[in-house]
């Protein structure tokens, strides 16, 4: 009788033989509520949470963007870190928003020394590209995050991540099923990778609700802490209603081109997935393509990424047979994320990691993206804006594209008096190579490595032009904008999706009042 | 410029201040289904699964239980693996049964050397318990066994895993929404959590369906490769149609009885929760409590556990909020999990891992359990049998009792010649702090822990006896069992849900014909 005997000695004969029964109760314990009180995740505030987690000087924390610009939880989070005297965080955002701008005063504190995300807007942005910070930025899509996060380049410490419901244990969602607060947001997609792989995930809600809050967005078996606030958002900018469809005309020629394109390039057959951005254009570009399944008598067999309104609609229509979100774009998705079965909220990892071929970005036929600017290499740029300023999101772009069999970009050729087909991007993004047609309302432009598709869009009677016939065209409504000066001083890193680094942003250079009157 | 930047340099401002754009676009992959056929995750054959997996002599592999006696998939891909030459191998299942006979063969040959299961049966766990094999067997329960893959206490190099349906990017399920093969087992509940940890996984189907097989009881994220076989598993092994209701009258009192001793205990109110075994007993409880819902005009939060399609009838008819499945029990109960939103499949570790107070089975109000034995201290065995063989299974007894706010033991006081009751049990498998009421056809007994229980049961007129008096009556209907005789050697070791050894087995002791006929 070997009361020393472990487990792991399994393999020691010797001391197998000398086992006997070893069995002390006293430890055992019974989980009674009426002895005492079962044991839940709630504590009583964020302070509390945040020494529970374990947090020190020199870690790591993550957010999600769910709430968008009507996020409370990020600023309410590190106002209390800042507080608590924690400093020199890496804090990893899937993105971040002009309501973000609180985290400017962090960033001098030294409560936060260093950022990565997906992109950055508003006053935070300005100052980033103005030399806020010592280090710069990382920029990570949202597959390349995963990715890092999955693979153990990027560890996360203890992630924050603001619900719409959650129930004392943990089982969190983007929606209420129970004494709903009118806090919705859908997909809690980004959220998830978060929750699965942080050391500590603290869940921030306005909303206890009974267990089981199943189906859960976040499981209670990924979760350590639930703390209750106040209010985790603003409705108003959180969603908007429908997204609408657009009546600019420019935007409806180029979504019809695009609708064209799509049933031209033999990708647009029964059982087909596709993937529509937000845009003015991609929405109404959904709504071509409807006409054209209804003509031919086709079905989709799923629409990936975020999703809005009118994706839902083709889906409760039939049109679509099931959706899969990572992000819920507008109330109308939000609402059918929670009352349509299949449409099924997915990881970020699920939906754009680079280093897994069942990614469903892998398993698209064809996609719609946006672009701030398209270089006569296809490269695209969705991050800086003409004046060199941080002002967009890597997002899914980069994921996408790679992913896709066939990516198109939509755009206007123009817009104001900046071209969007130029010579040379700002900031590449997403490489040309992934990019295999540029649509604007000045033409079409396939990328010579598809003689494929080009053939293809010609024998469908589209009228094709050249990509540096489209930056020409560009070049002569609007001339040549000045070069953006810029500093030696980089202030972003751009992380291509496997992690390597595809391009770098500087600081923009500064001039005086006089300066800019020339 | 610096192109030996890496993003772990981040830190260093010297080498950021250099900085230059990097990209070197030429390794950026294009996924273009029409330029070459996309990547999957579906292999040829076990043996290229096993080749990739990175199989090697000593690893540990793991296997799930869910298609029960109808389970081809471990057998399969036994064989193959003996073929492979490959040795020494820890088998972790979360059950075995029966029809896992062959794995003697594999024992007897070295490719086997140990096992970590929740329970064996049939002709492997007559031989077990007669010296089969040089280590012992590790006995986990169901929670035991998740929490140790999640701590890393045990290690799965390659879990292989059958599925009813899975897509070639590796979405898997228990039954089938596309070509339906007629396999349908419900709840991947045991393989969900070995899935998530396993450095590889295979899925083992012989069903592959569209992408995406959403929503599915394992996601792509989770698995590496996809094995297409003829056939993974018999039906009528894998589940017997609804589970009817019992007509025995000793196993009806006992019903009845149970559910009058849920009613006294005060944890039947609105929203309660609960969860049921399989056993006669157990379903005719049901059926009572049903009767006692109507009448209190209650419902049930949740019914958690191995669900039944007594329990699936009670949640159409909306007594039964929503179901936790780790295990669906009989057809009626898989058809529901795919048709019933609220019908959710949970894993193992959210089922009942004692490392999380959220773990499913600490929310429930009670509990009803079977035992092959229970001894005056309230420990129950449910391992071996009155010949010292084992025959039995942890199953989540352990979780449940450890969890539930009121344990309930429902079993006839005697079966046959053999006392159901006794003095001690043979192996000790739930500590008898955990289990608080025994309900028999002879009596009800109260733990003495649960003064609290034995009043409210006196108050509502329950007639209440005591663990030695039913000891004593089940002695004097069918005498006291000549003990069983052992040898030194360890057979299994049998550990308590945190990994604690809470008992060892040992060889029973063997007699040559003559001496059996005295």
């Amino acid at each position: 009788m070997d009361k020393n005997f472990k487990l792991s000695d399994i393999n020691n004969l010797d001391k197998i033989e000398s086992l006997n029964g070893l069995f002390d109760g006293n430890n055992v314990f019974k989980n009674s509520a009426n002895l005492v009180e079962k044991e839940c995740k709630v504590l009583s505030s964020l302070k509390e949470a945040i020494i529970k987690s374990g947090l020190k000087d020199g870690m790591t924390i993550s957010f999600h963007h769910h709430f968008r610009d009507g996020d409370f939880v990020l600023n309410k989070v590190m106002n209390v870190i800042a507080e608590m005297g924690i400093k020199n965080l890496t804090l990893s955002a899937s993105s971040l928003l002009a309501i973000h701008e609180p985290l400017i005063e962090h960033i001098k504190n030294g409560v936060v020394k260093r950022i990565e995300t997906s992109g950055v807007r508003g006053e935070l942005a300005e100052q980033i590209s103005r030399g806020l910070m010592d280090i710069p930025v990382v920029f990570r899509s949202h597959g390349g995050r995963a990715y890092a996060i999955h693979s153990g380049q990027l560890k996360l410490d203890v992630a924050f991540l603001g619900a719409a419901s959650c129930d004392p244990f943990g089982n969190a969602n983007g929606y209420s099923r129970d004494n709903d607060t009118g806090i919705i947001f859908g997909s809690m997609g980004y959220a998830k990778t978060d929750a699965q792989y942080a050391h500590k995930v603290v869940i921030v809600t306005d909303n206890i609700v009974p267990f089981p809050n199943v189906p859960a967005g976040i499981p209670q078996s990924d979760v350590d802490y639930v703390v209750k606030i106040d209010a985790v958002g603003d409705p108003k900018g959180i969603m908007s209603g429908a997204t609408r469809f657009t009546k600019n005309p420019k935007e409806l020629m180029i979504a019809e081109t695009a609708a064209d394109v799509i049933e031209a390039s033999g990708v647009f057959n029964d059982g087909f997935s596709m993937q529509m951005g937000t845009g003015g254009a991609s929405l109404a570009t959904a709504r071509f393509l409807k006409e054209k399944m209804l003509r031919k008598n086709i079905t989709c067999s799923f629409a990936l990424g975020g999703i809005t309104g009118q994706i839902v609609k083709l889906h409760e229509e039939g049109l679509i047979k099931k959706l899969l979100d990572v992000q819920s774009f507008d109330l109308d998705a939000a609402d059918s994320l929670k009352n349509n079965r299949f449409h099924q909220q997915i990881s970020a990892y699920y939906y754009a990691s680079p280093d897994n071929p069942g990614s469903a970005v892998n398993q698209l036929d064809f996609l719609i993206l946006s672009a701030l600017e398209v270089d006569v290499n296809f490269n695209v740029n969705v991050l800086t804006g003409s004046d060199g300023v941080i002002r967009g999101a890597i997002g899914g772009h980069q994921d996408t594209a790679a992913g896709a069999s066939l990516s198109i970009i939509t755009c206007p050729l123009t817009r104001g008096r900046i071209a969007t087909v130029v010579d040379k991007v700002n900031t590449i993004v997403t490489p040309g190579k992934t990019i295999d047609i540029i649509v604007t309302d000045q033409g079409v432009a396939v990328n010579p490595l598809r003689p494929d598709l080009k053939e293809k869009l010609e024998v469908a009677g589209i009228n094709i032009t050249t990509i540096e016939m489209l930056r020409d065209k560009a070049a002569s409504l609007v001339g040549h904008s000045l070069p953006i000066e810029y500093t030696e001083k980089v202030v972003g890193i751009v992380t291509y999706r496997d992690g390597s680094i595809i391009d770098v942003i500087h600081q923009i250079k500064e001039y005086d009042d006089e300066s800019l009157d020339f």
